[in-house]
């Protein structure tokens, strides 16, 4: 698997008085989209804070490119695009699904740690599992 | 101390594309107000998760009369109305503050757990500081 | 239709640090399971708000039973158990997918105003698809 | 005017289950600290949406050098550091106010656009009142 388009639909509550989506939500969208790239790929991120590692943002962007608004449904097309020993990086390219447009672009990066807030190596699982693409 | 008066000004995520707050954020602000109607008593609610003790939410409720904006100020009136063995009533009047308006009243009950989420007796340091009112 | 069943999957984001669901988002995941309430009839609540049309919250109302966590996956059950000229009562039950347990009810009482925020007849579109029960 | 120091004290809200700030709020409390940095030149944001201006977000990034937790104080130090014809660079400093240790640092790029989307010059009240700086 390249990459995983992960369908969301926008709710009221993530709407601005501007009429479209606040920008912070992106961010949310972003996380659910991980989760989901994951369980295409059957890995349970769960499973990993069940054995005490955690996957912390250390780096965020998001670049805008057209609003979106309430009730719409996007897609946030999800995939990794460095994989280093402790740290990795997330690609994210939302489209409007009625016409395909351009909504956003974004990325995550990400170390992996203990419970002590320690960084510790990626687990093998991941290694072995994920694609890392440089573009989809 | 019969009632706190927590001031909080309205962020422009919190509004929706109705131009107004977003109706759950009223429970955020009960939220905040009762961290601060503690603190206002000498009471750290953190102190209490560091000795293990939290204090979920059984029961909320709010009734709103009219709606405020981004920018706005309003004040959370908060005091605490009930306190048995286990669990505790918060009551909470908004008012906007520019004219003084009522703008939504509510009510959060809850009950003291311990990590392994069993109910506990209510802290003594609370019982013994705060006051109980009916309405202030 | 009787009632609408609406998937949930809770995201990180709406965790806190008790390890569980922060509160004030089961509003939130009510509201989204109003508008798939709706669709789920044939009915866009998009459609009113073009013609000028809003249904804003006079009061809300949620009873917590057992926490949820990130990952879970929630049912919500929303029914609309009051009609009257202006105003409707929407009811929701929340149970845990995994093992159908309880996890919250609630309910939400809505009019329906005007661009001036003016109490209107609720739309004949909805007086004549829904169909008022007391519990599912 | 330089810069503005905002202060903001961490909701419980805004918690996560790893038991520290969740990353996208970050984006929320730059987006306080704009409207108080502008309140503190005299310039109500409030004023511009009014005469129909709005200042959406293009671009947004953080990066997070340590995490922050409920009930925490943090400053946010906000300035511009460009400003364009109808675009402007804020730039934010985040840091804990219990030991003043950096928290995150990050920026977001505005454009002025009129209420049918489109760019428009940034008003002369803030071409004169603002002060340009690099690093505060």
């Amino acid at each position: 698997m390249k990459y995983y388009d992960n369908e969301i639909r926008i709710r009221y509550a993530e709407t601005d008085q501007m009429g479209v989506s606040y920008y912070s939500n992106y961010f949310i969208w972003f996380e659910e989209s991980r989760t989901e790239y994951f369980r295409a790929l059957g890995i349970l991120y769960t499973d990993f804070e069940a054995q005490g590692l955690f996957l912390p943002v250390l780096e965020a962007h998001c670049r805008y490119h057209s609003p979106t608004r309430y009730d719409d449904l996007i897609i946030v097309r999800t995939w990794i695009s460095e994989l280093g020993k402790t740290s990795m990086l997330f690609d994210y390219i939302v489209r409007n699904k009625k016409d395909d447009s351009l909504v956003s672009e974004g990325y995550t990066v990400h170390v992996f740690i203990n419970s002590a807030f320690k960084p510790v190596r990626i687990p093998e699982l991941i290694v072995k599992t994920v694609q890392v693409i440089d573009k989809p």
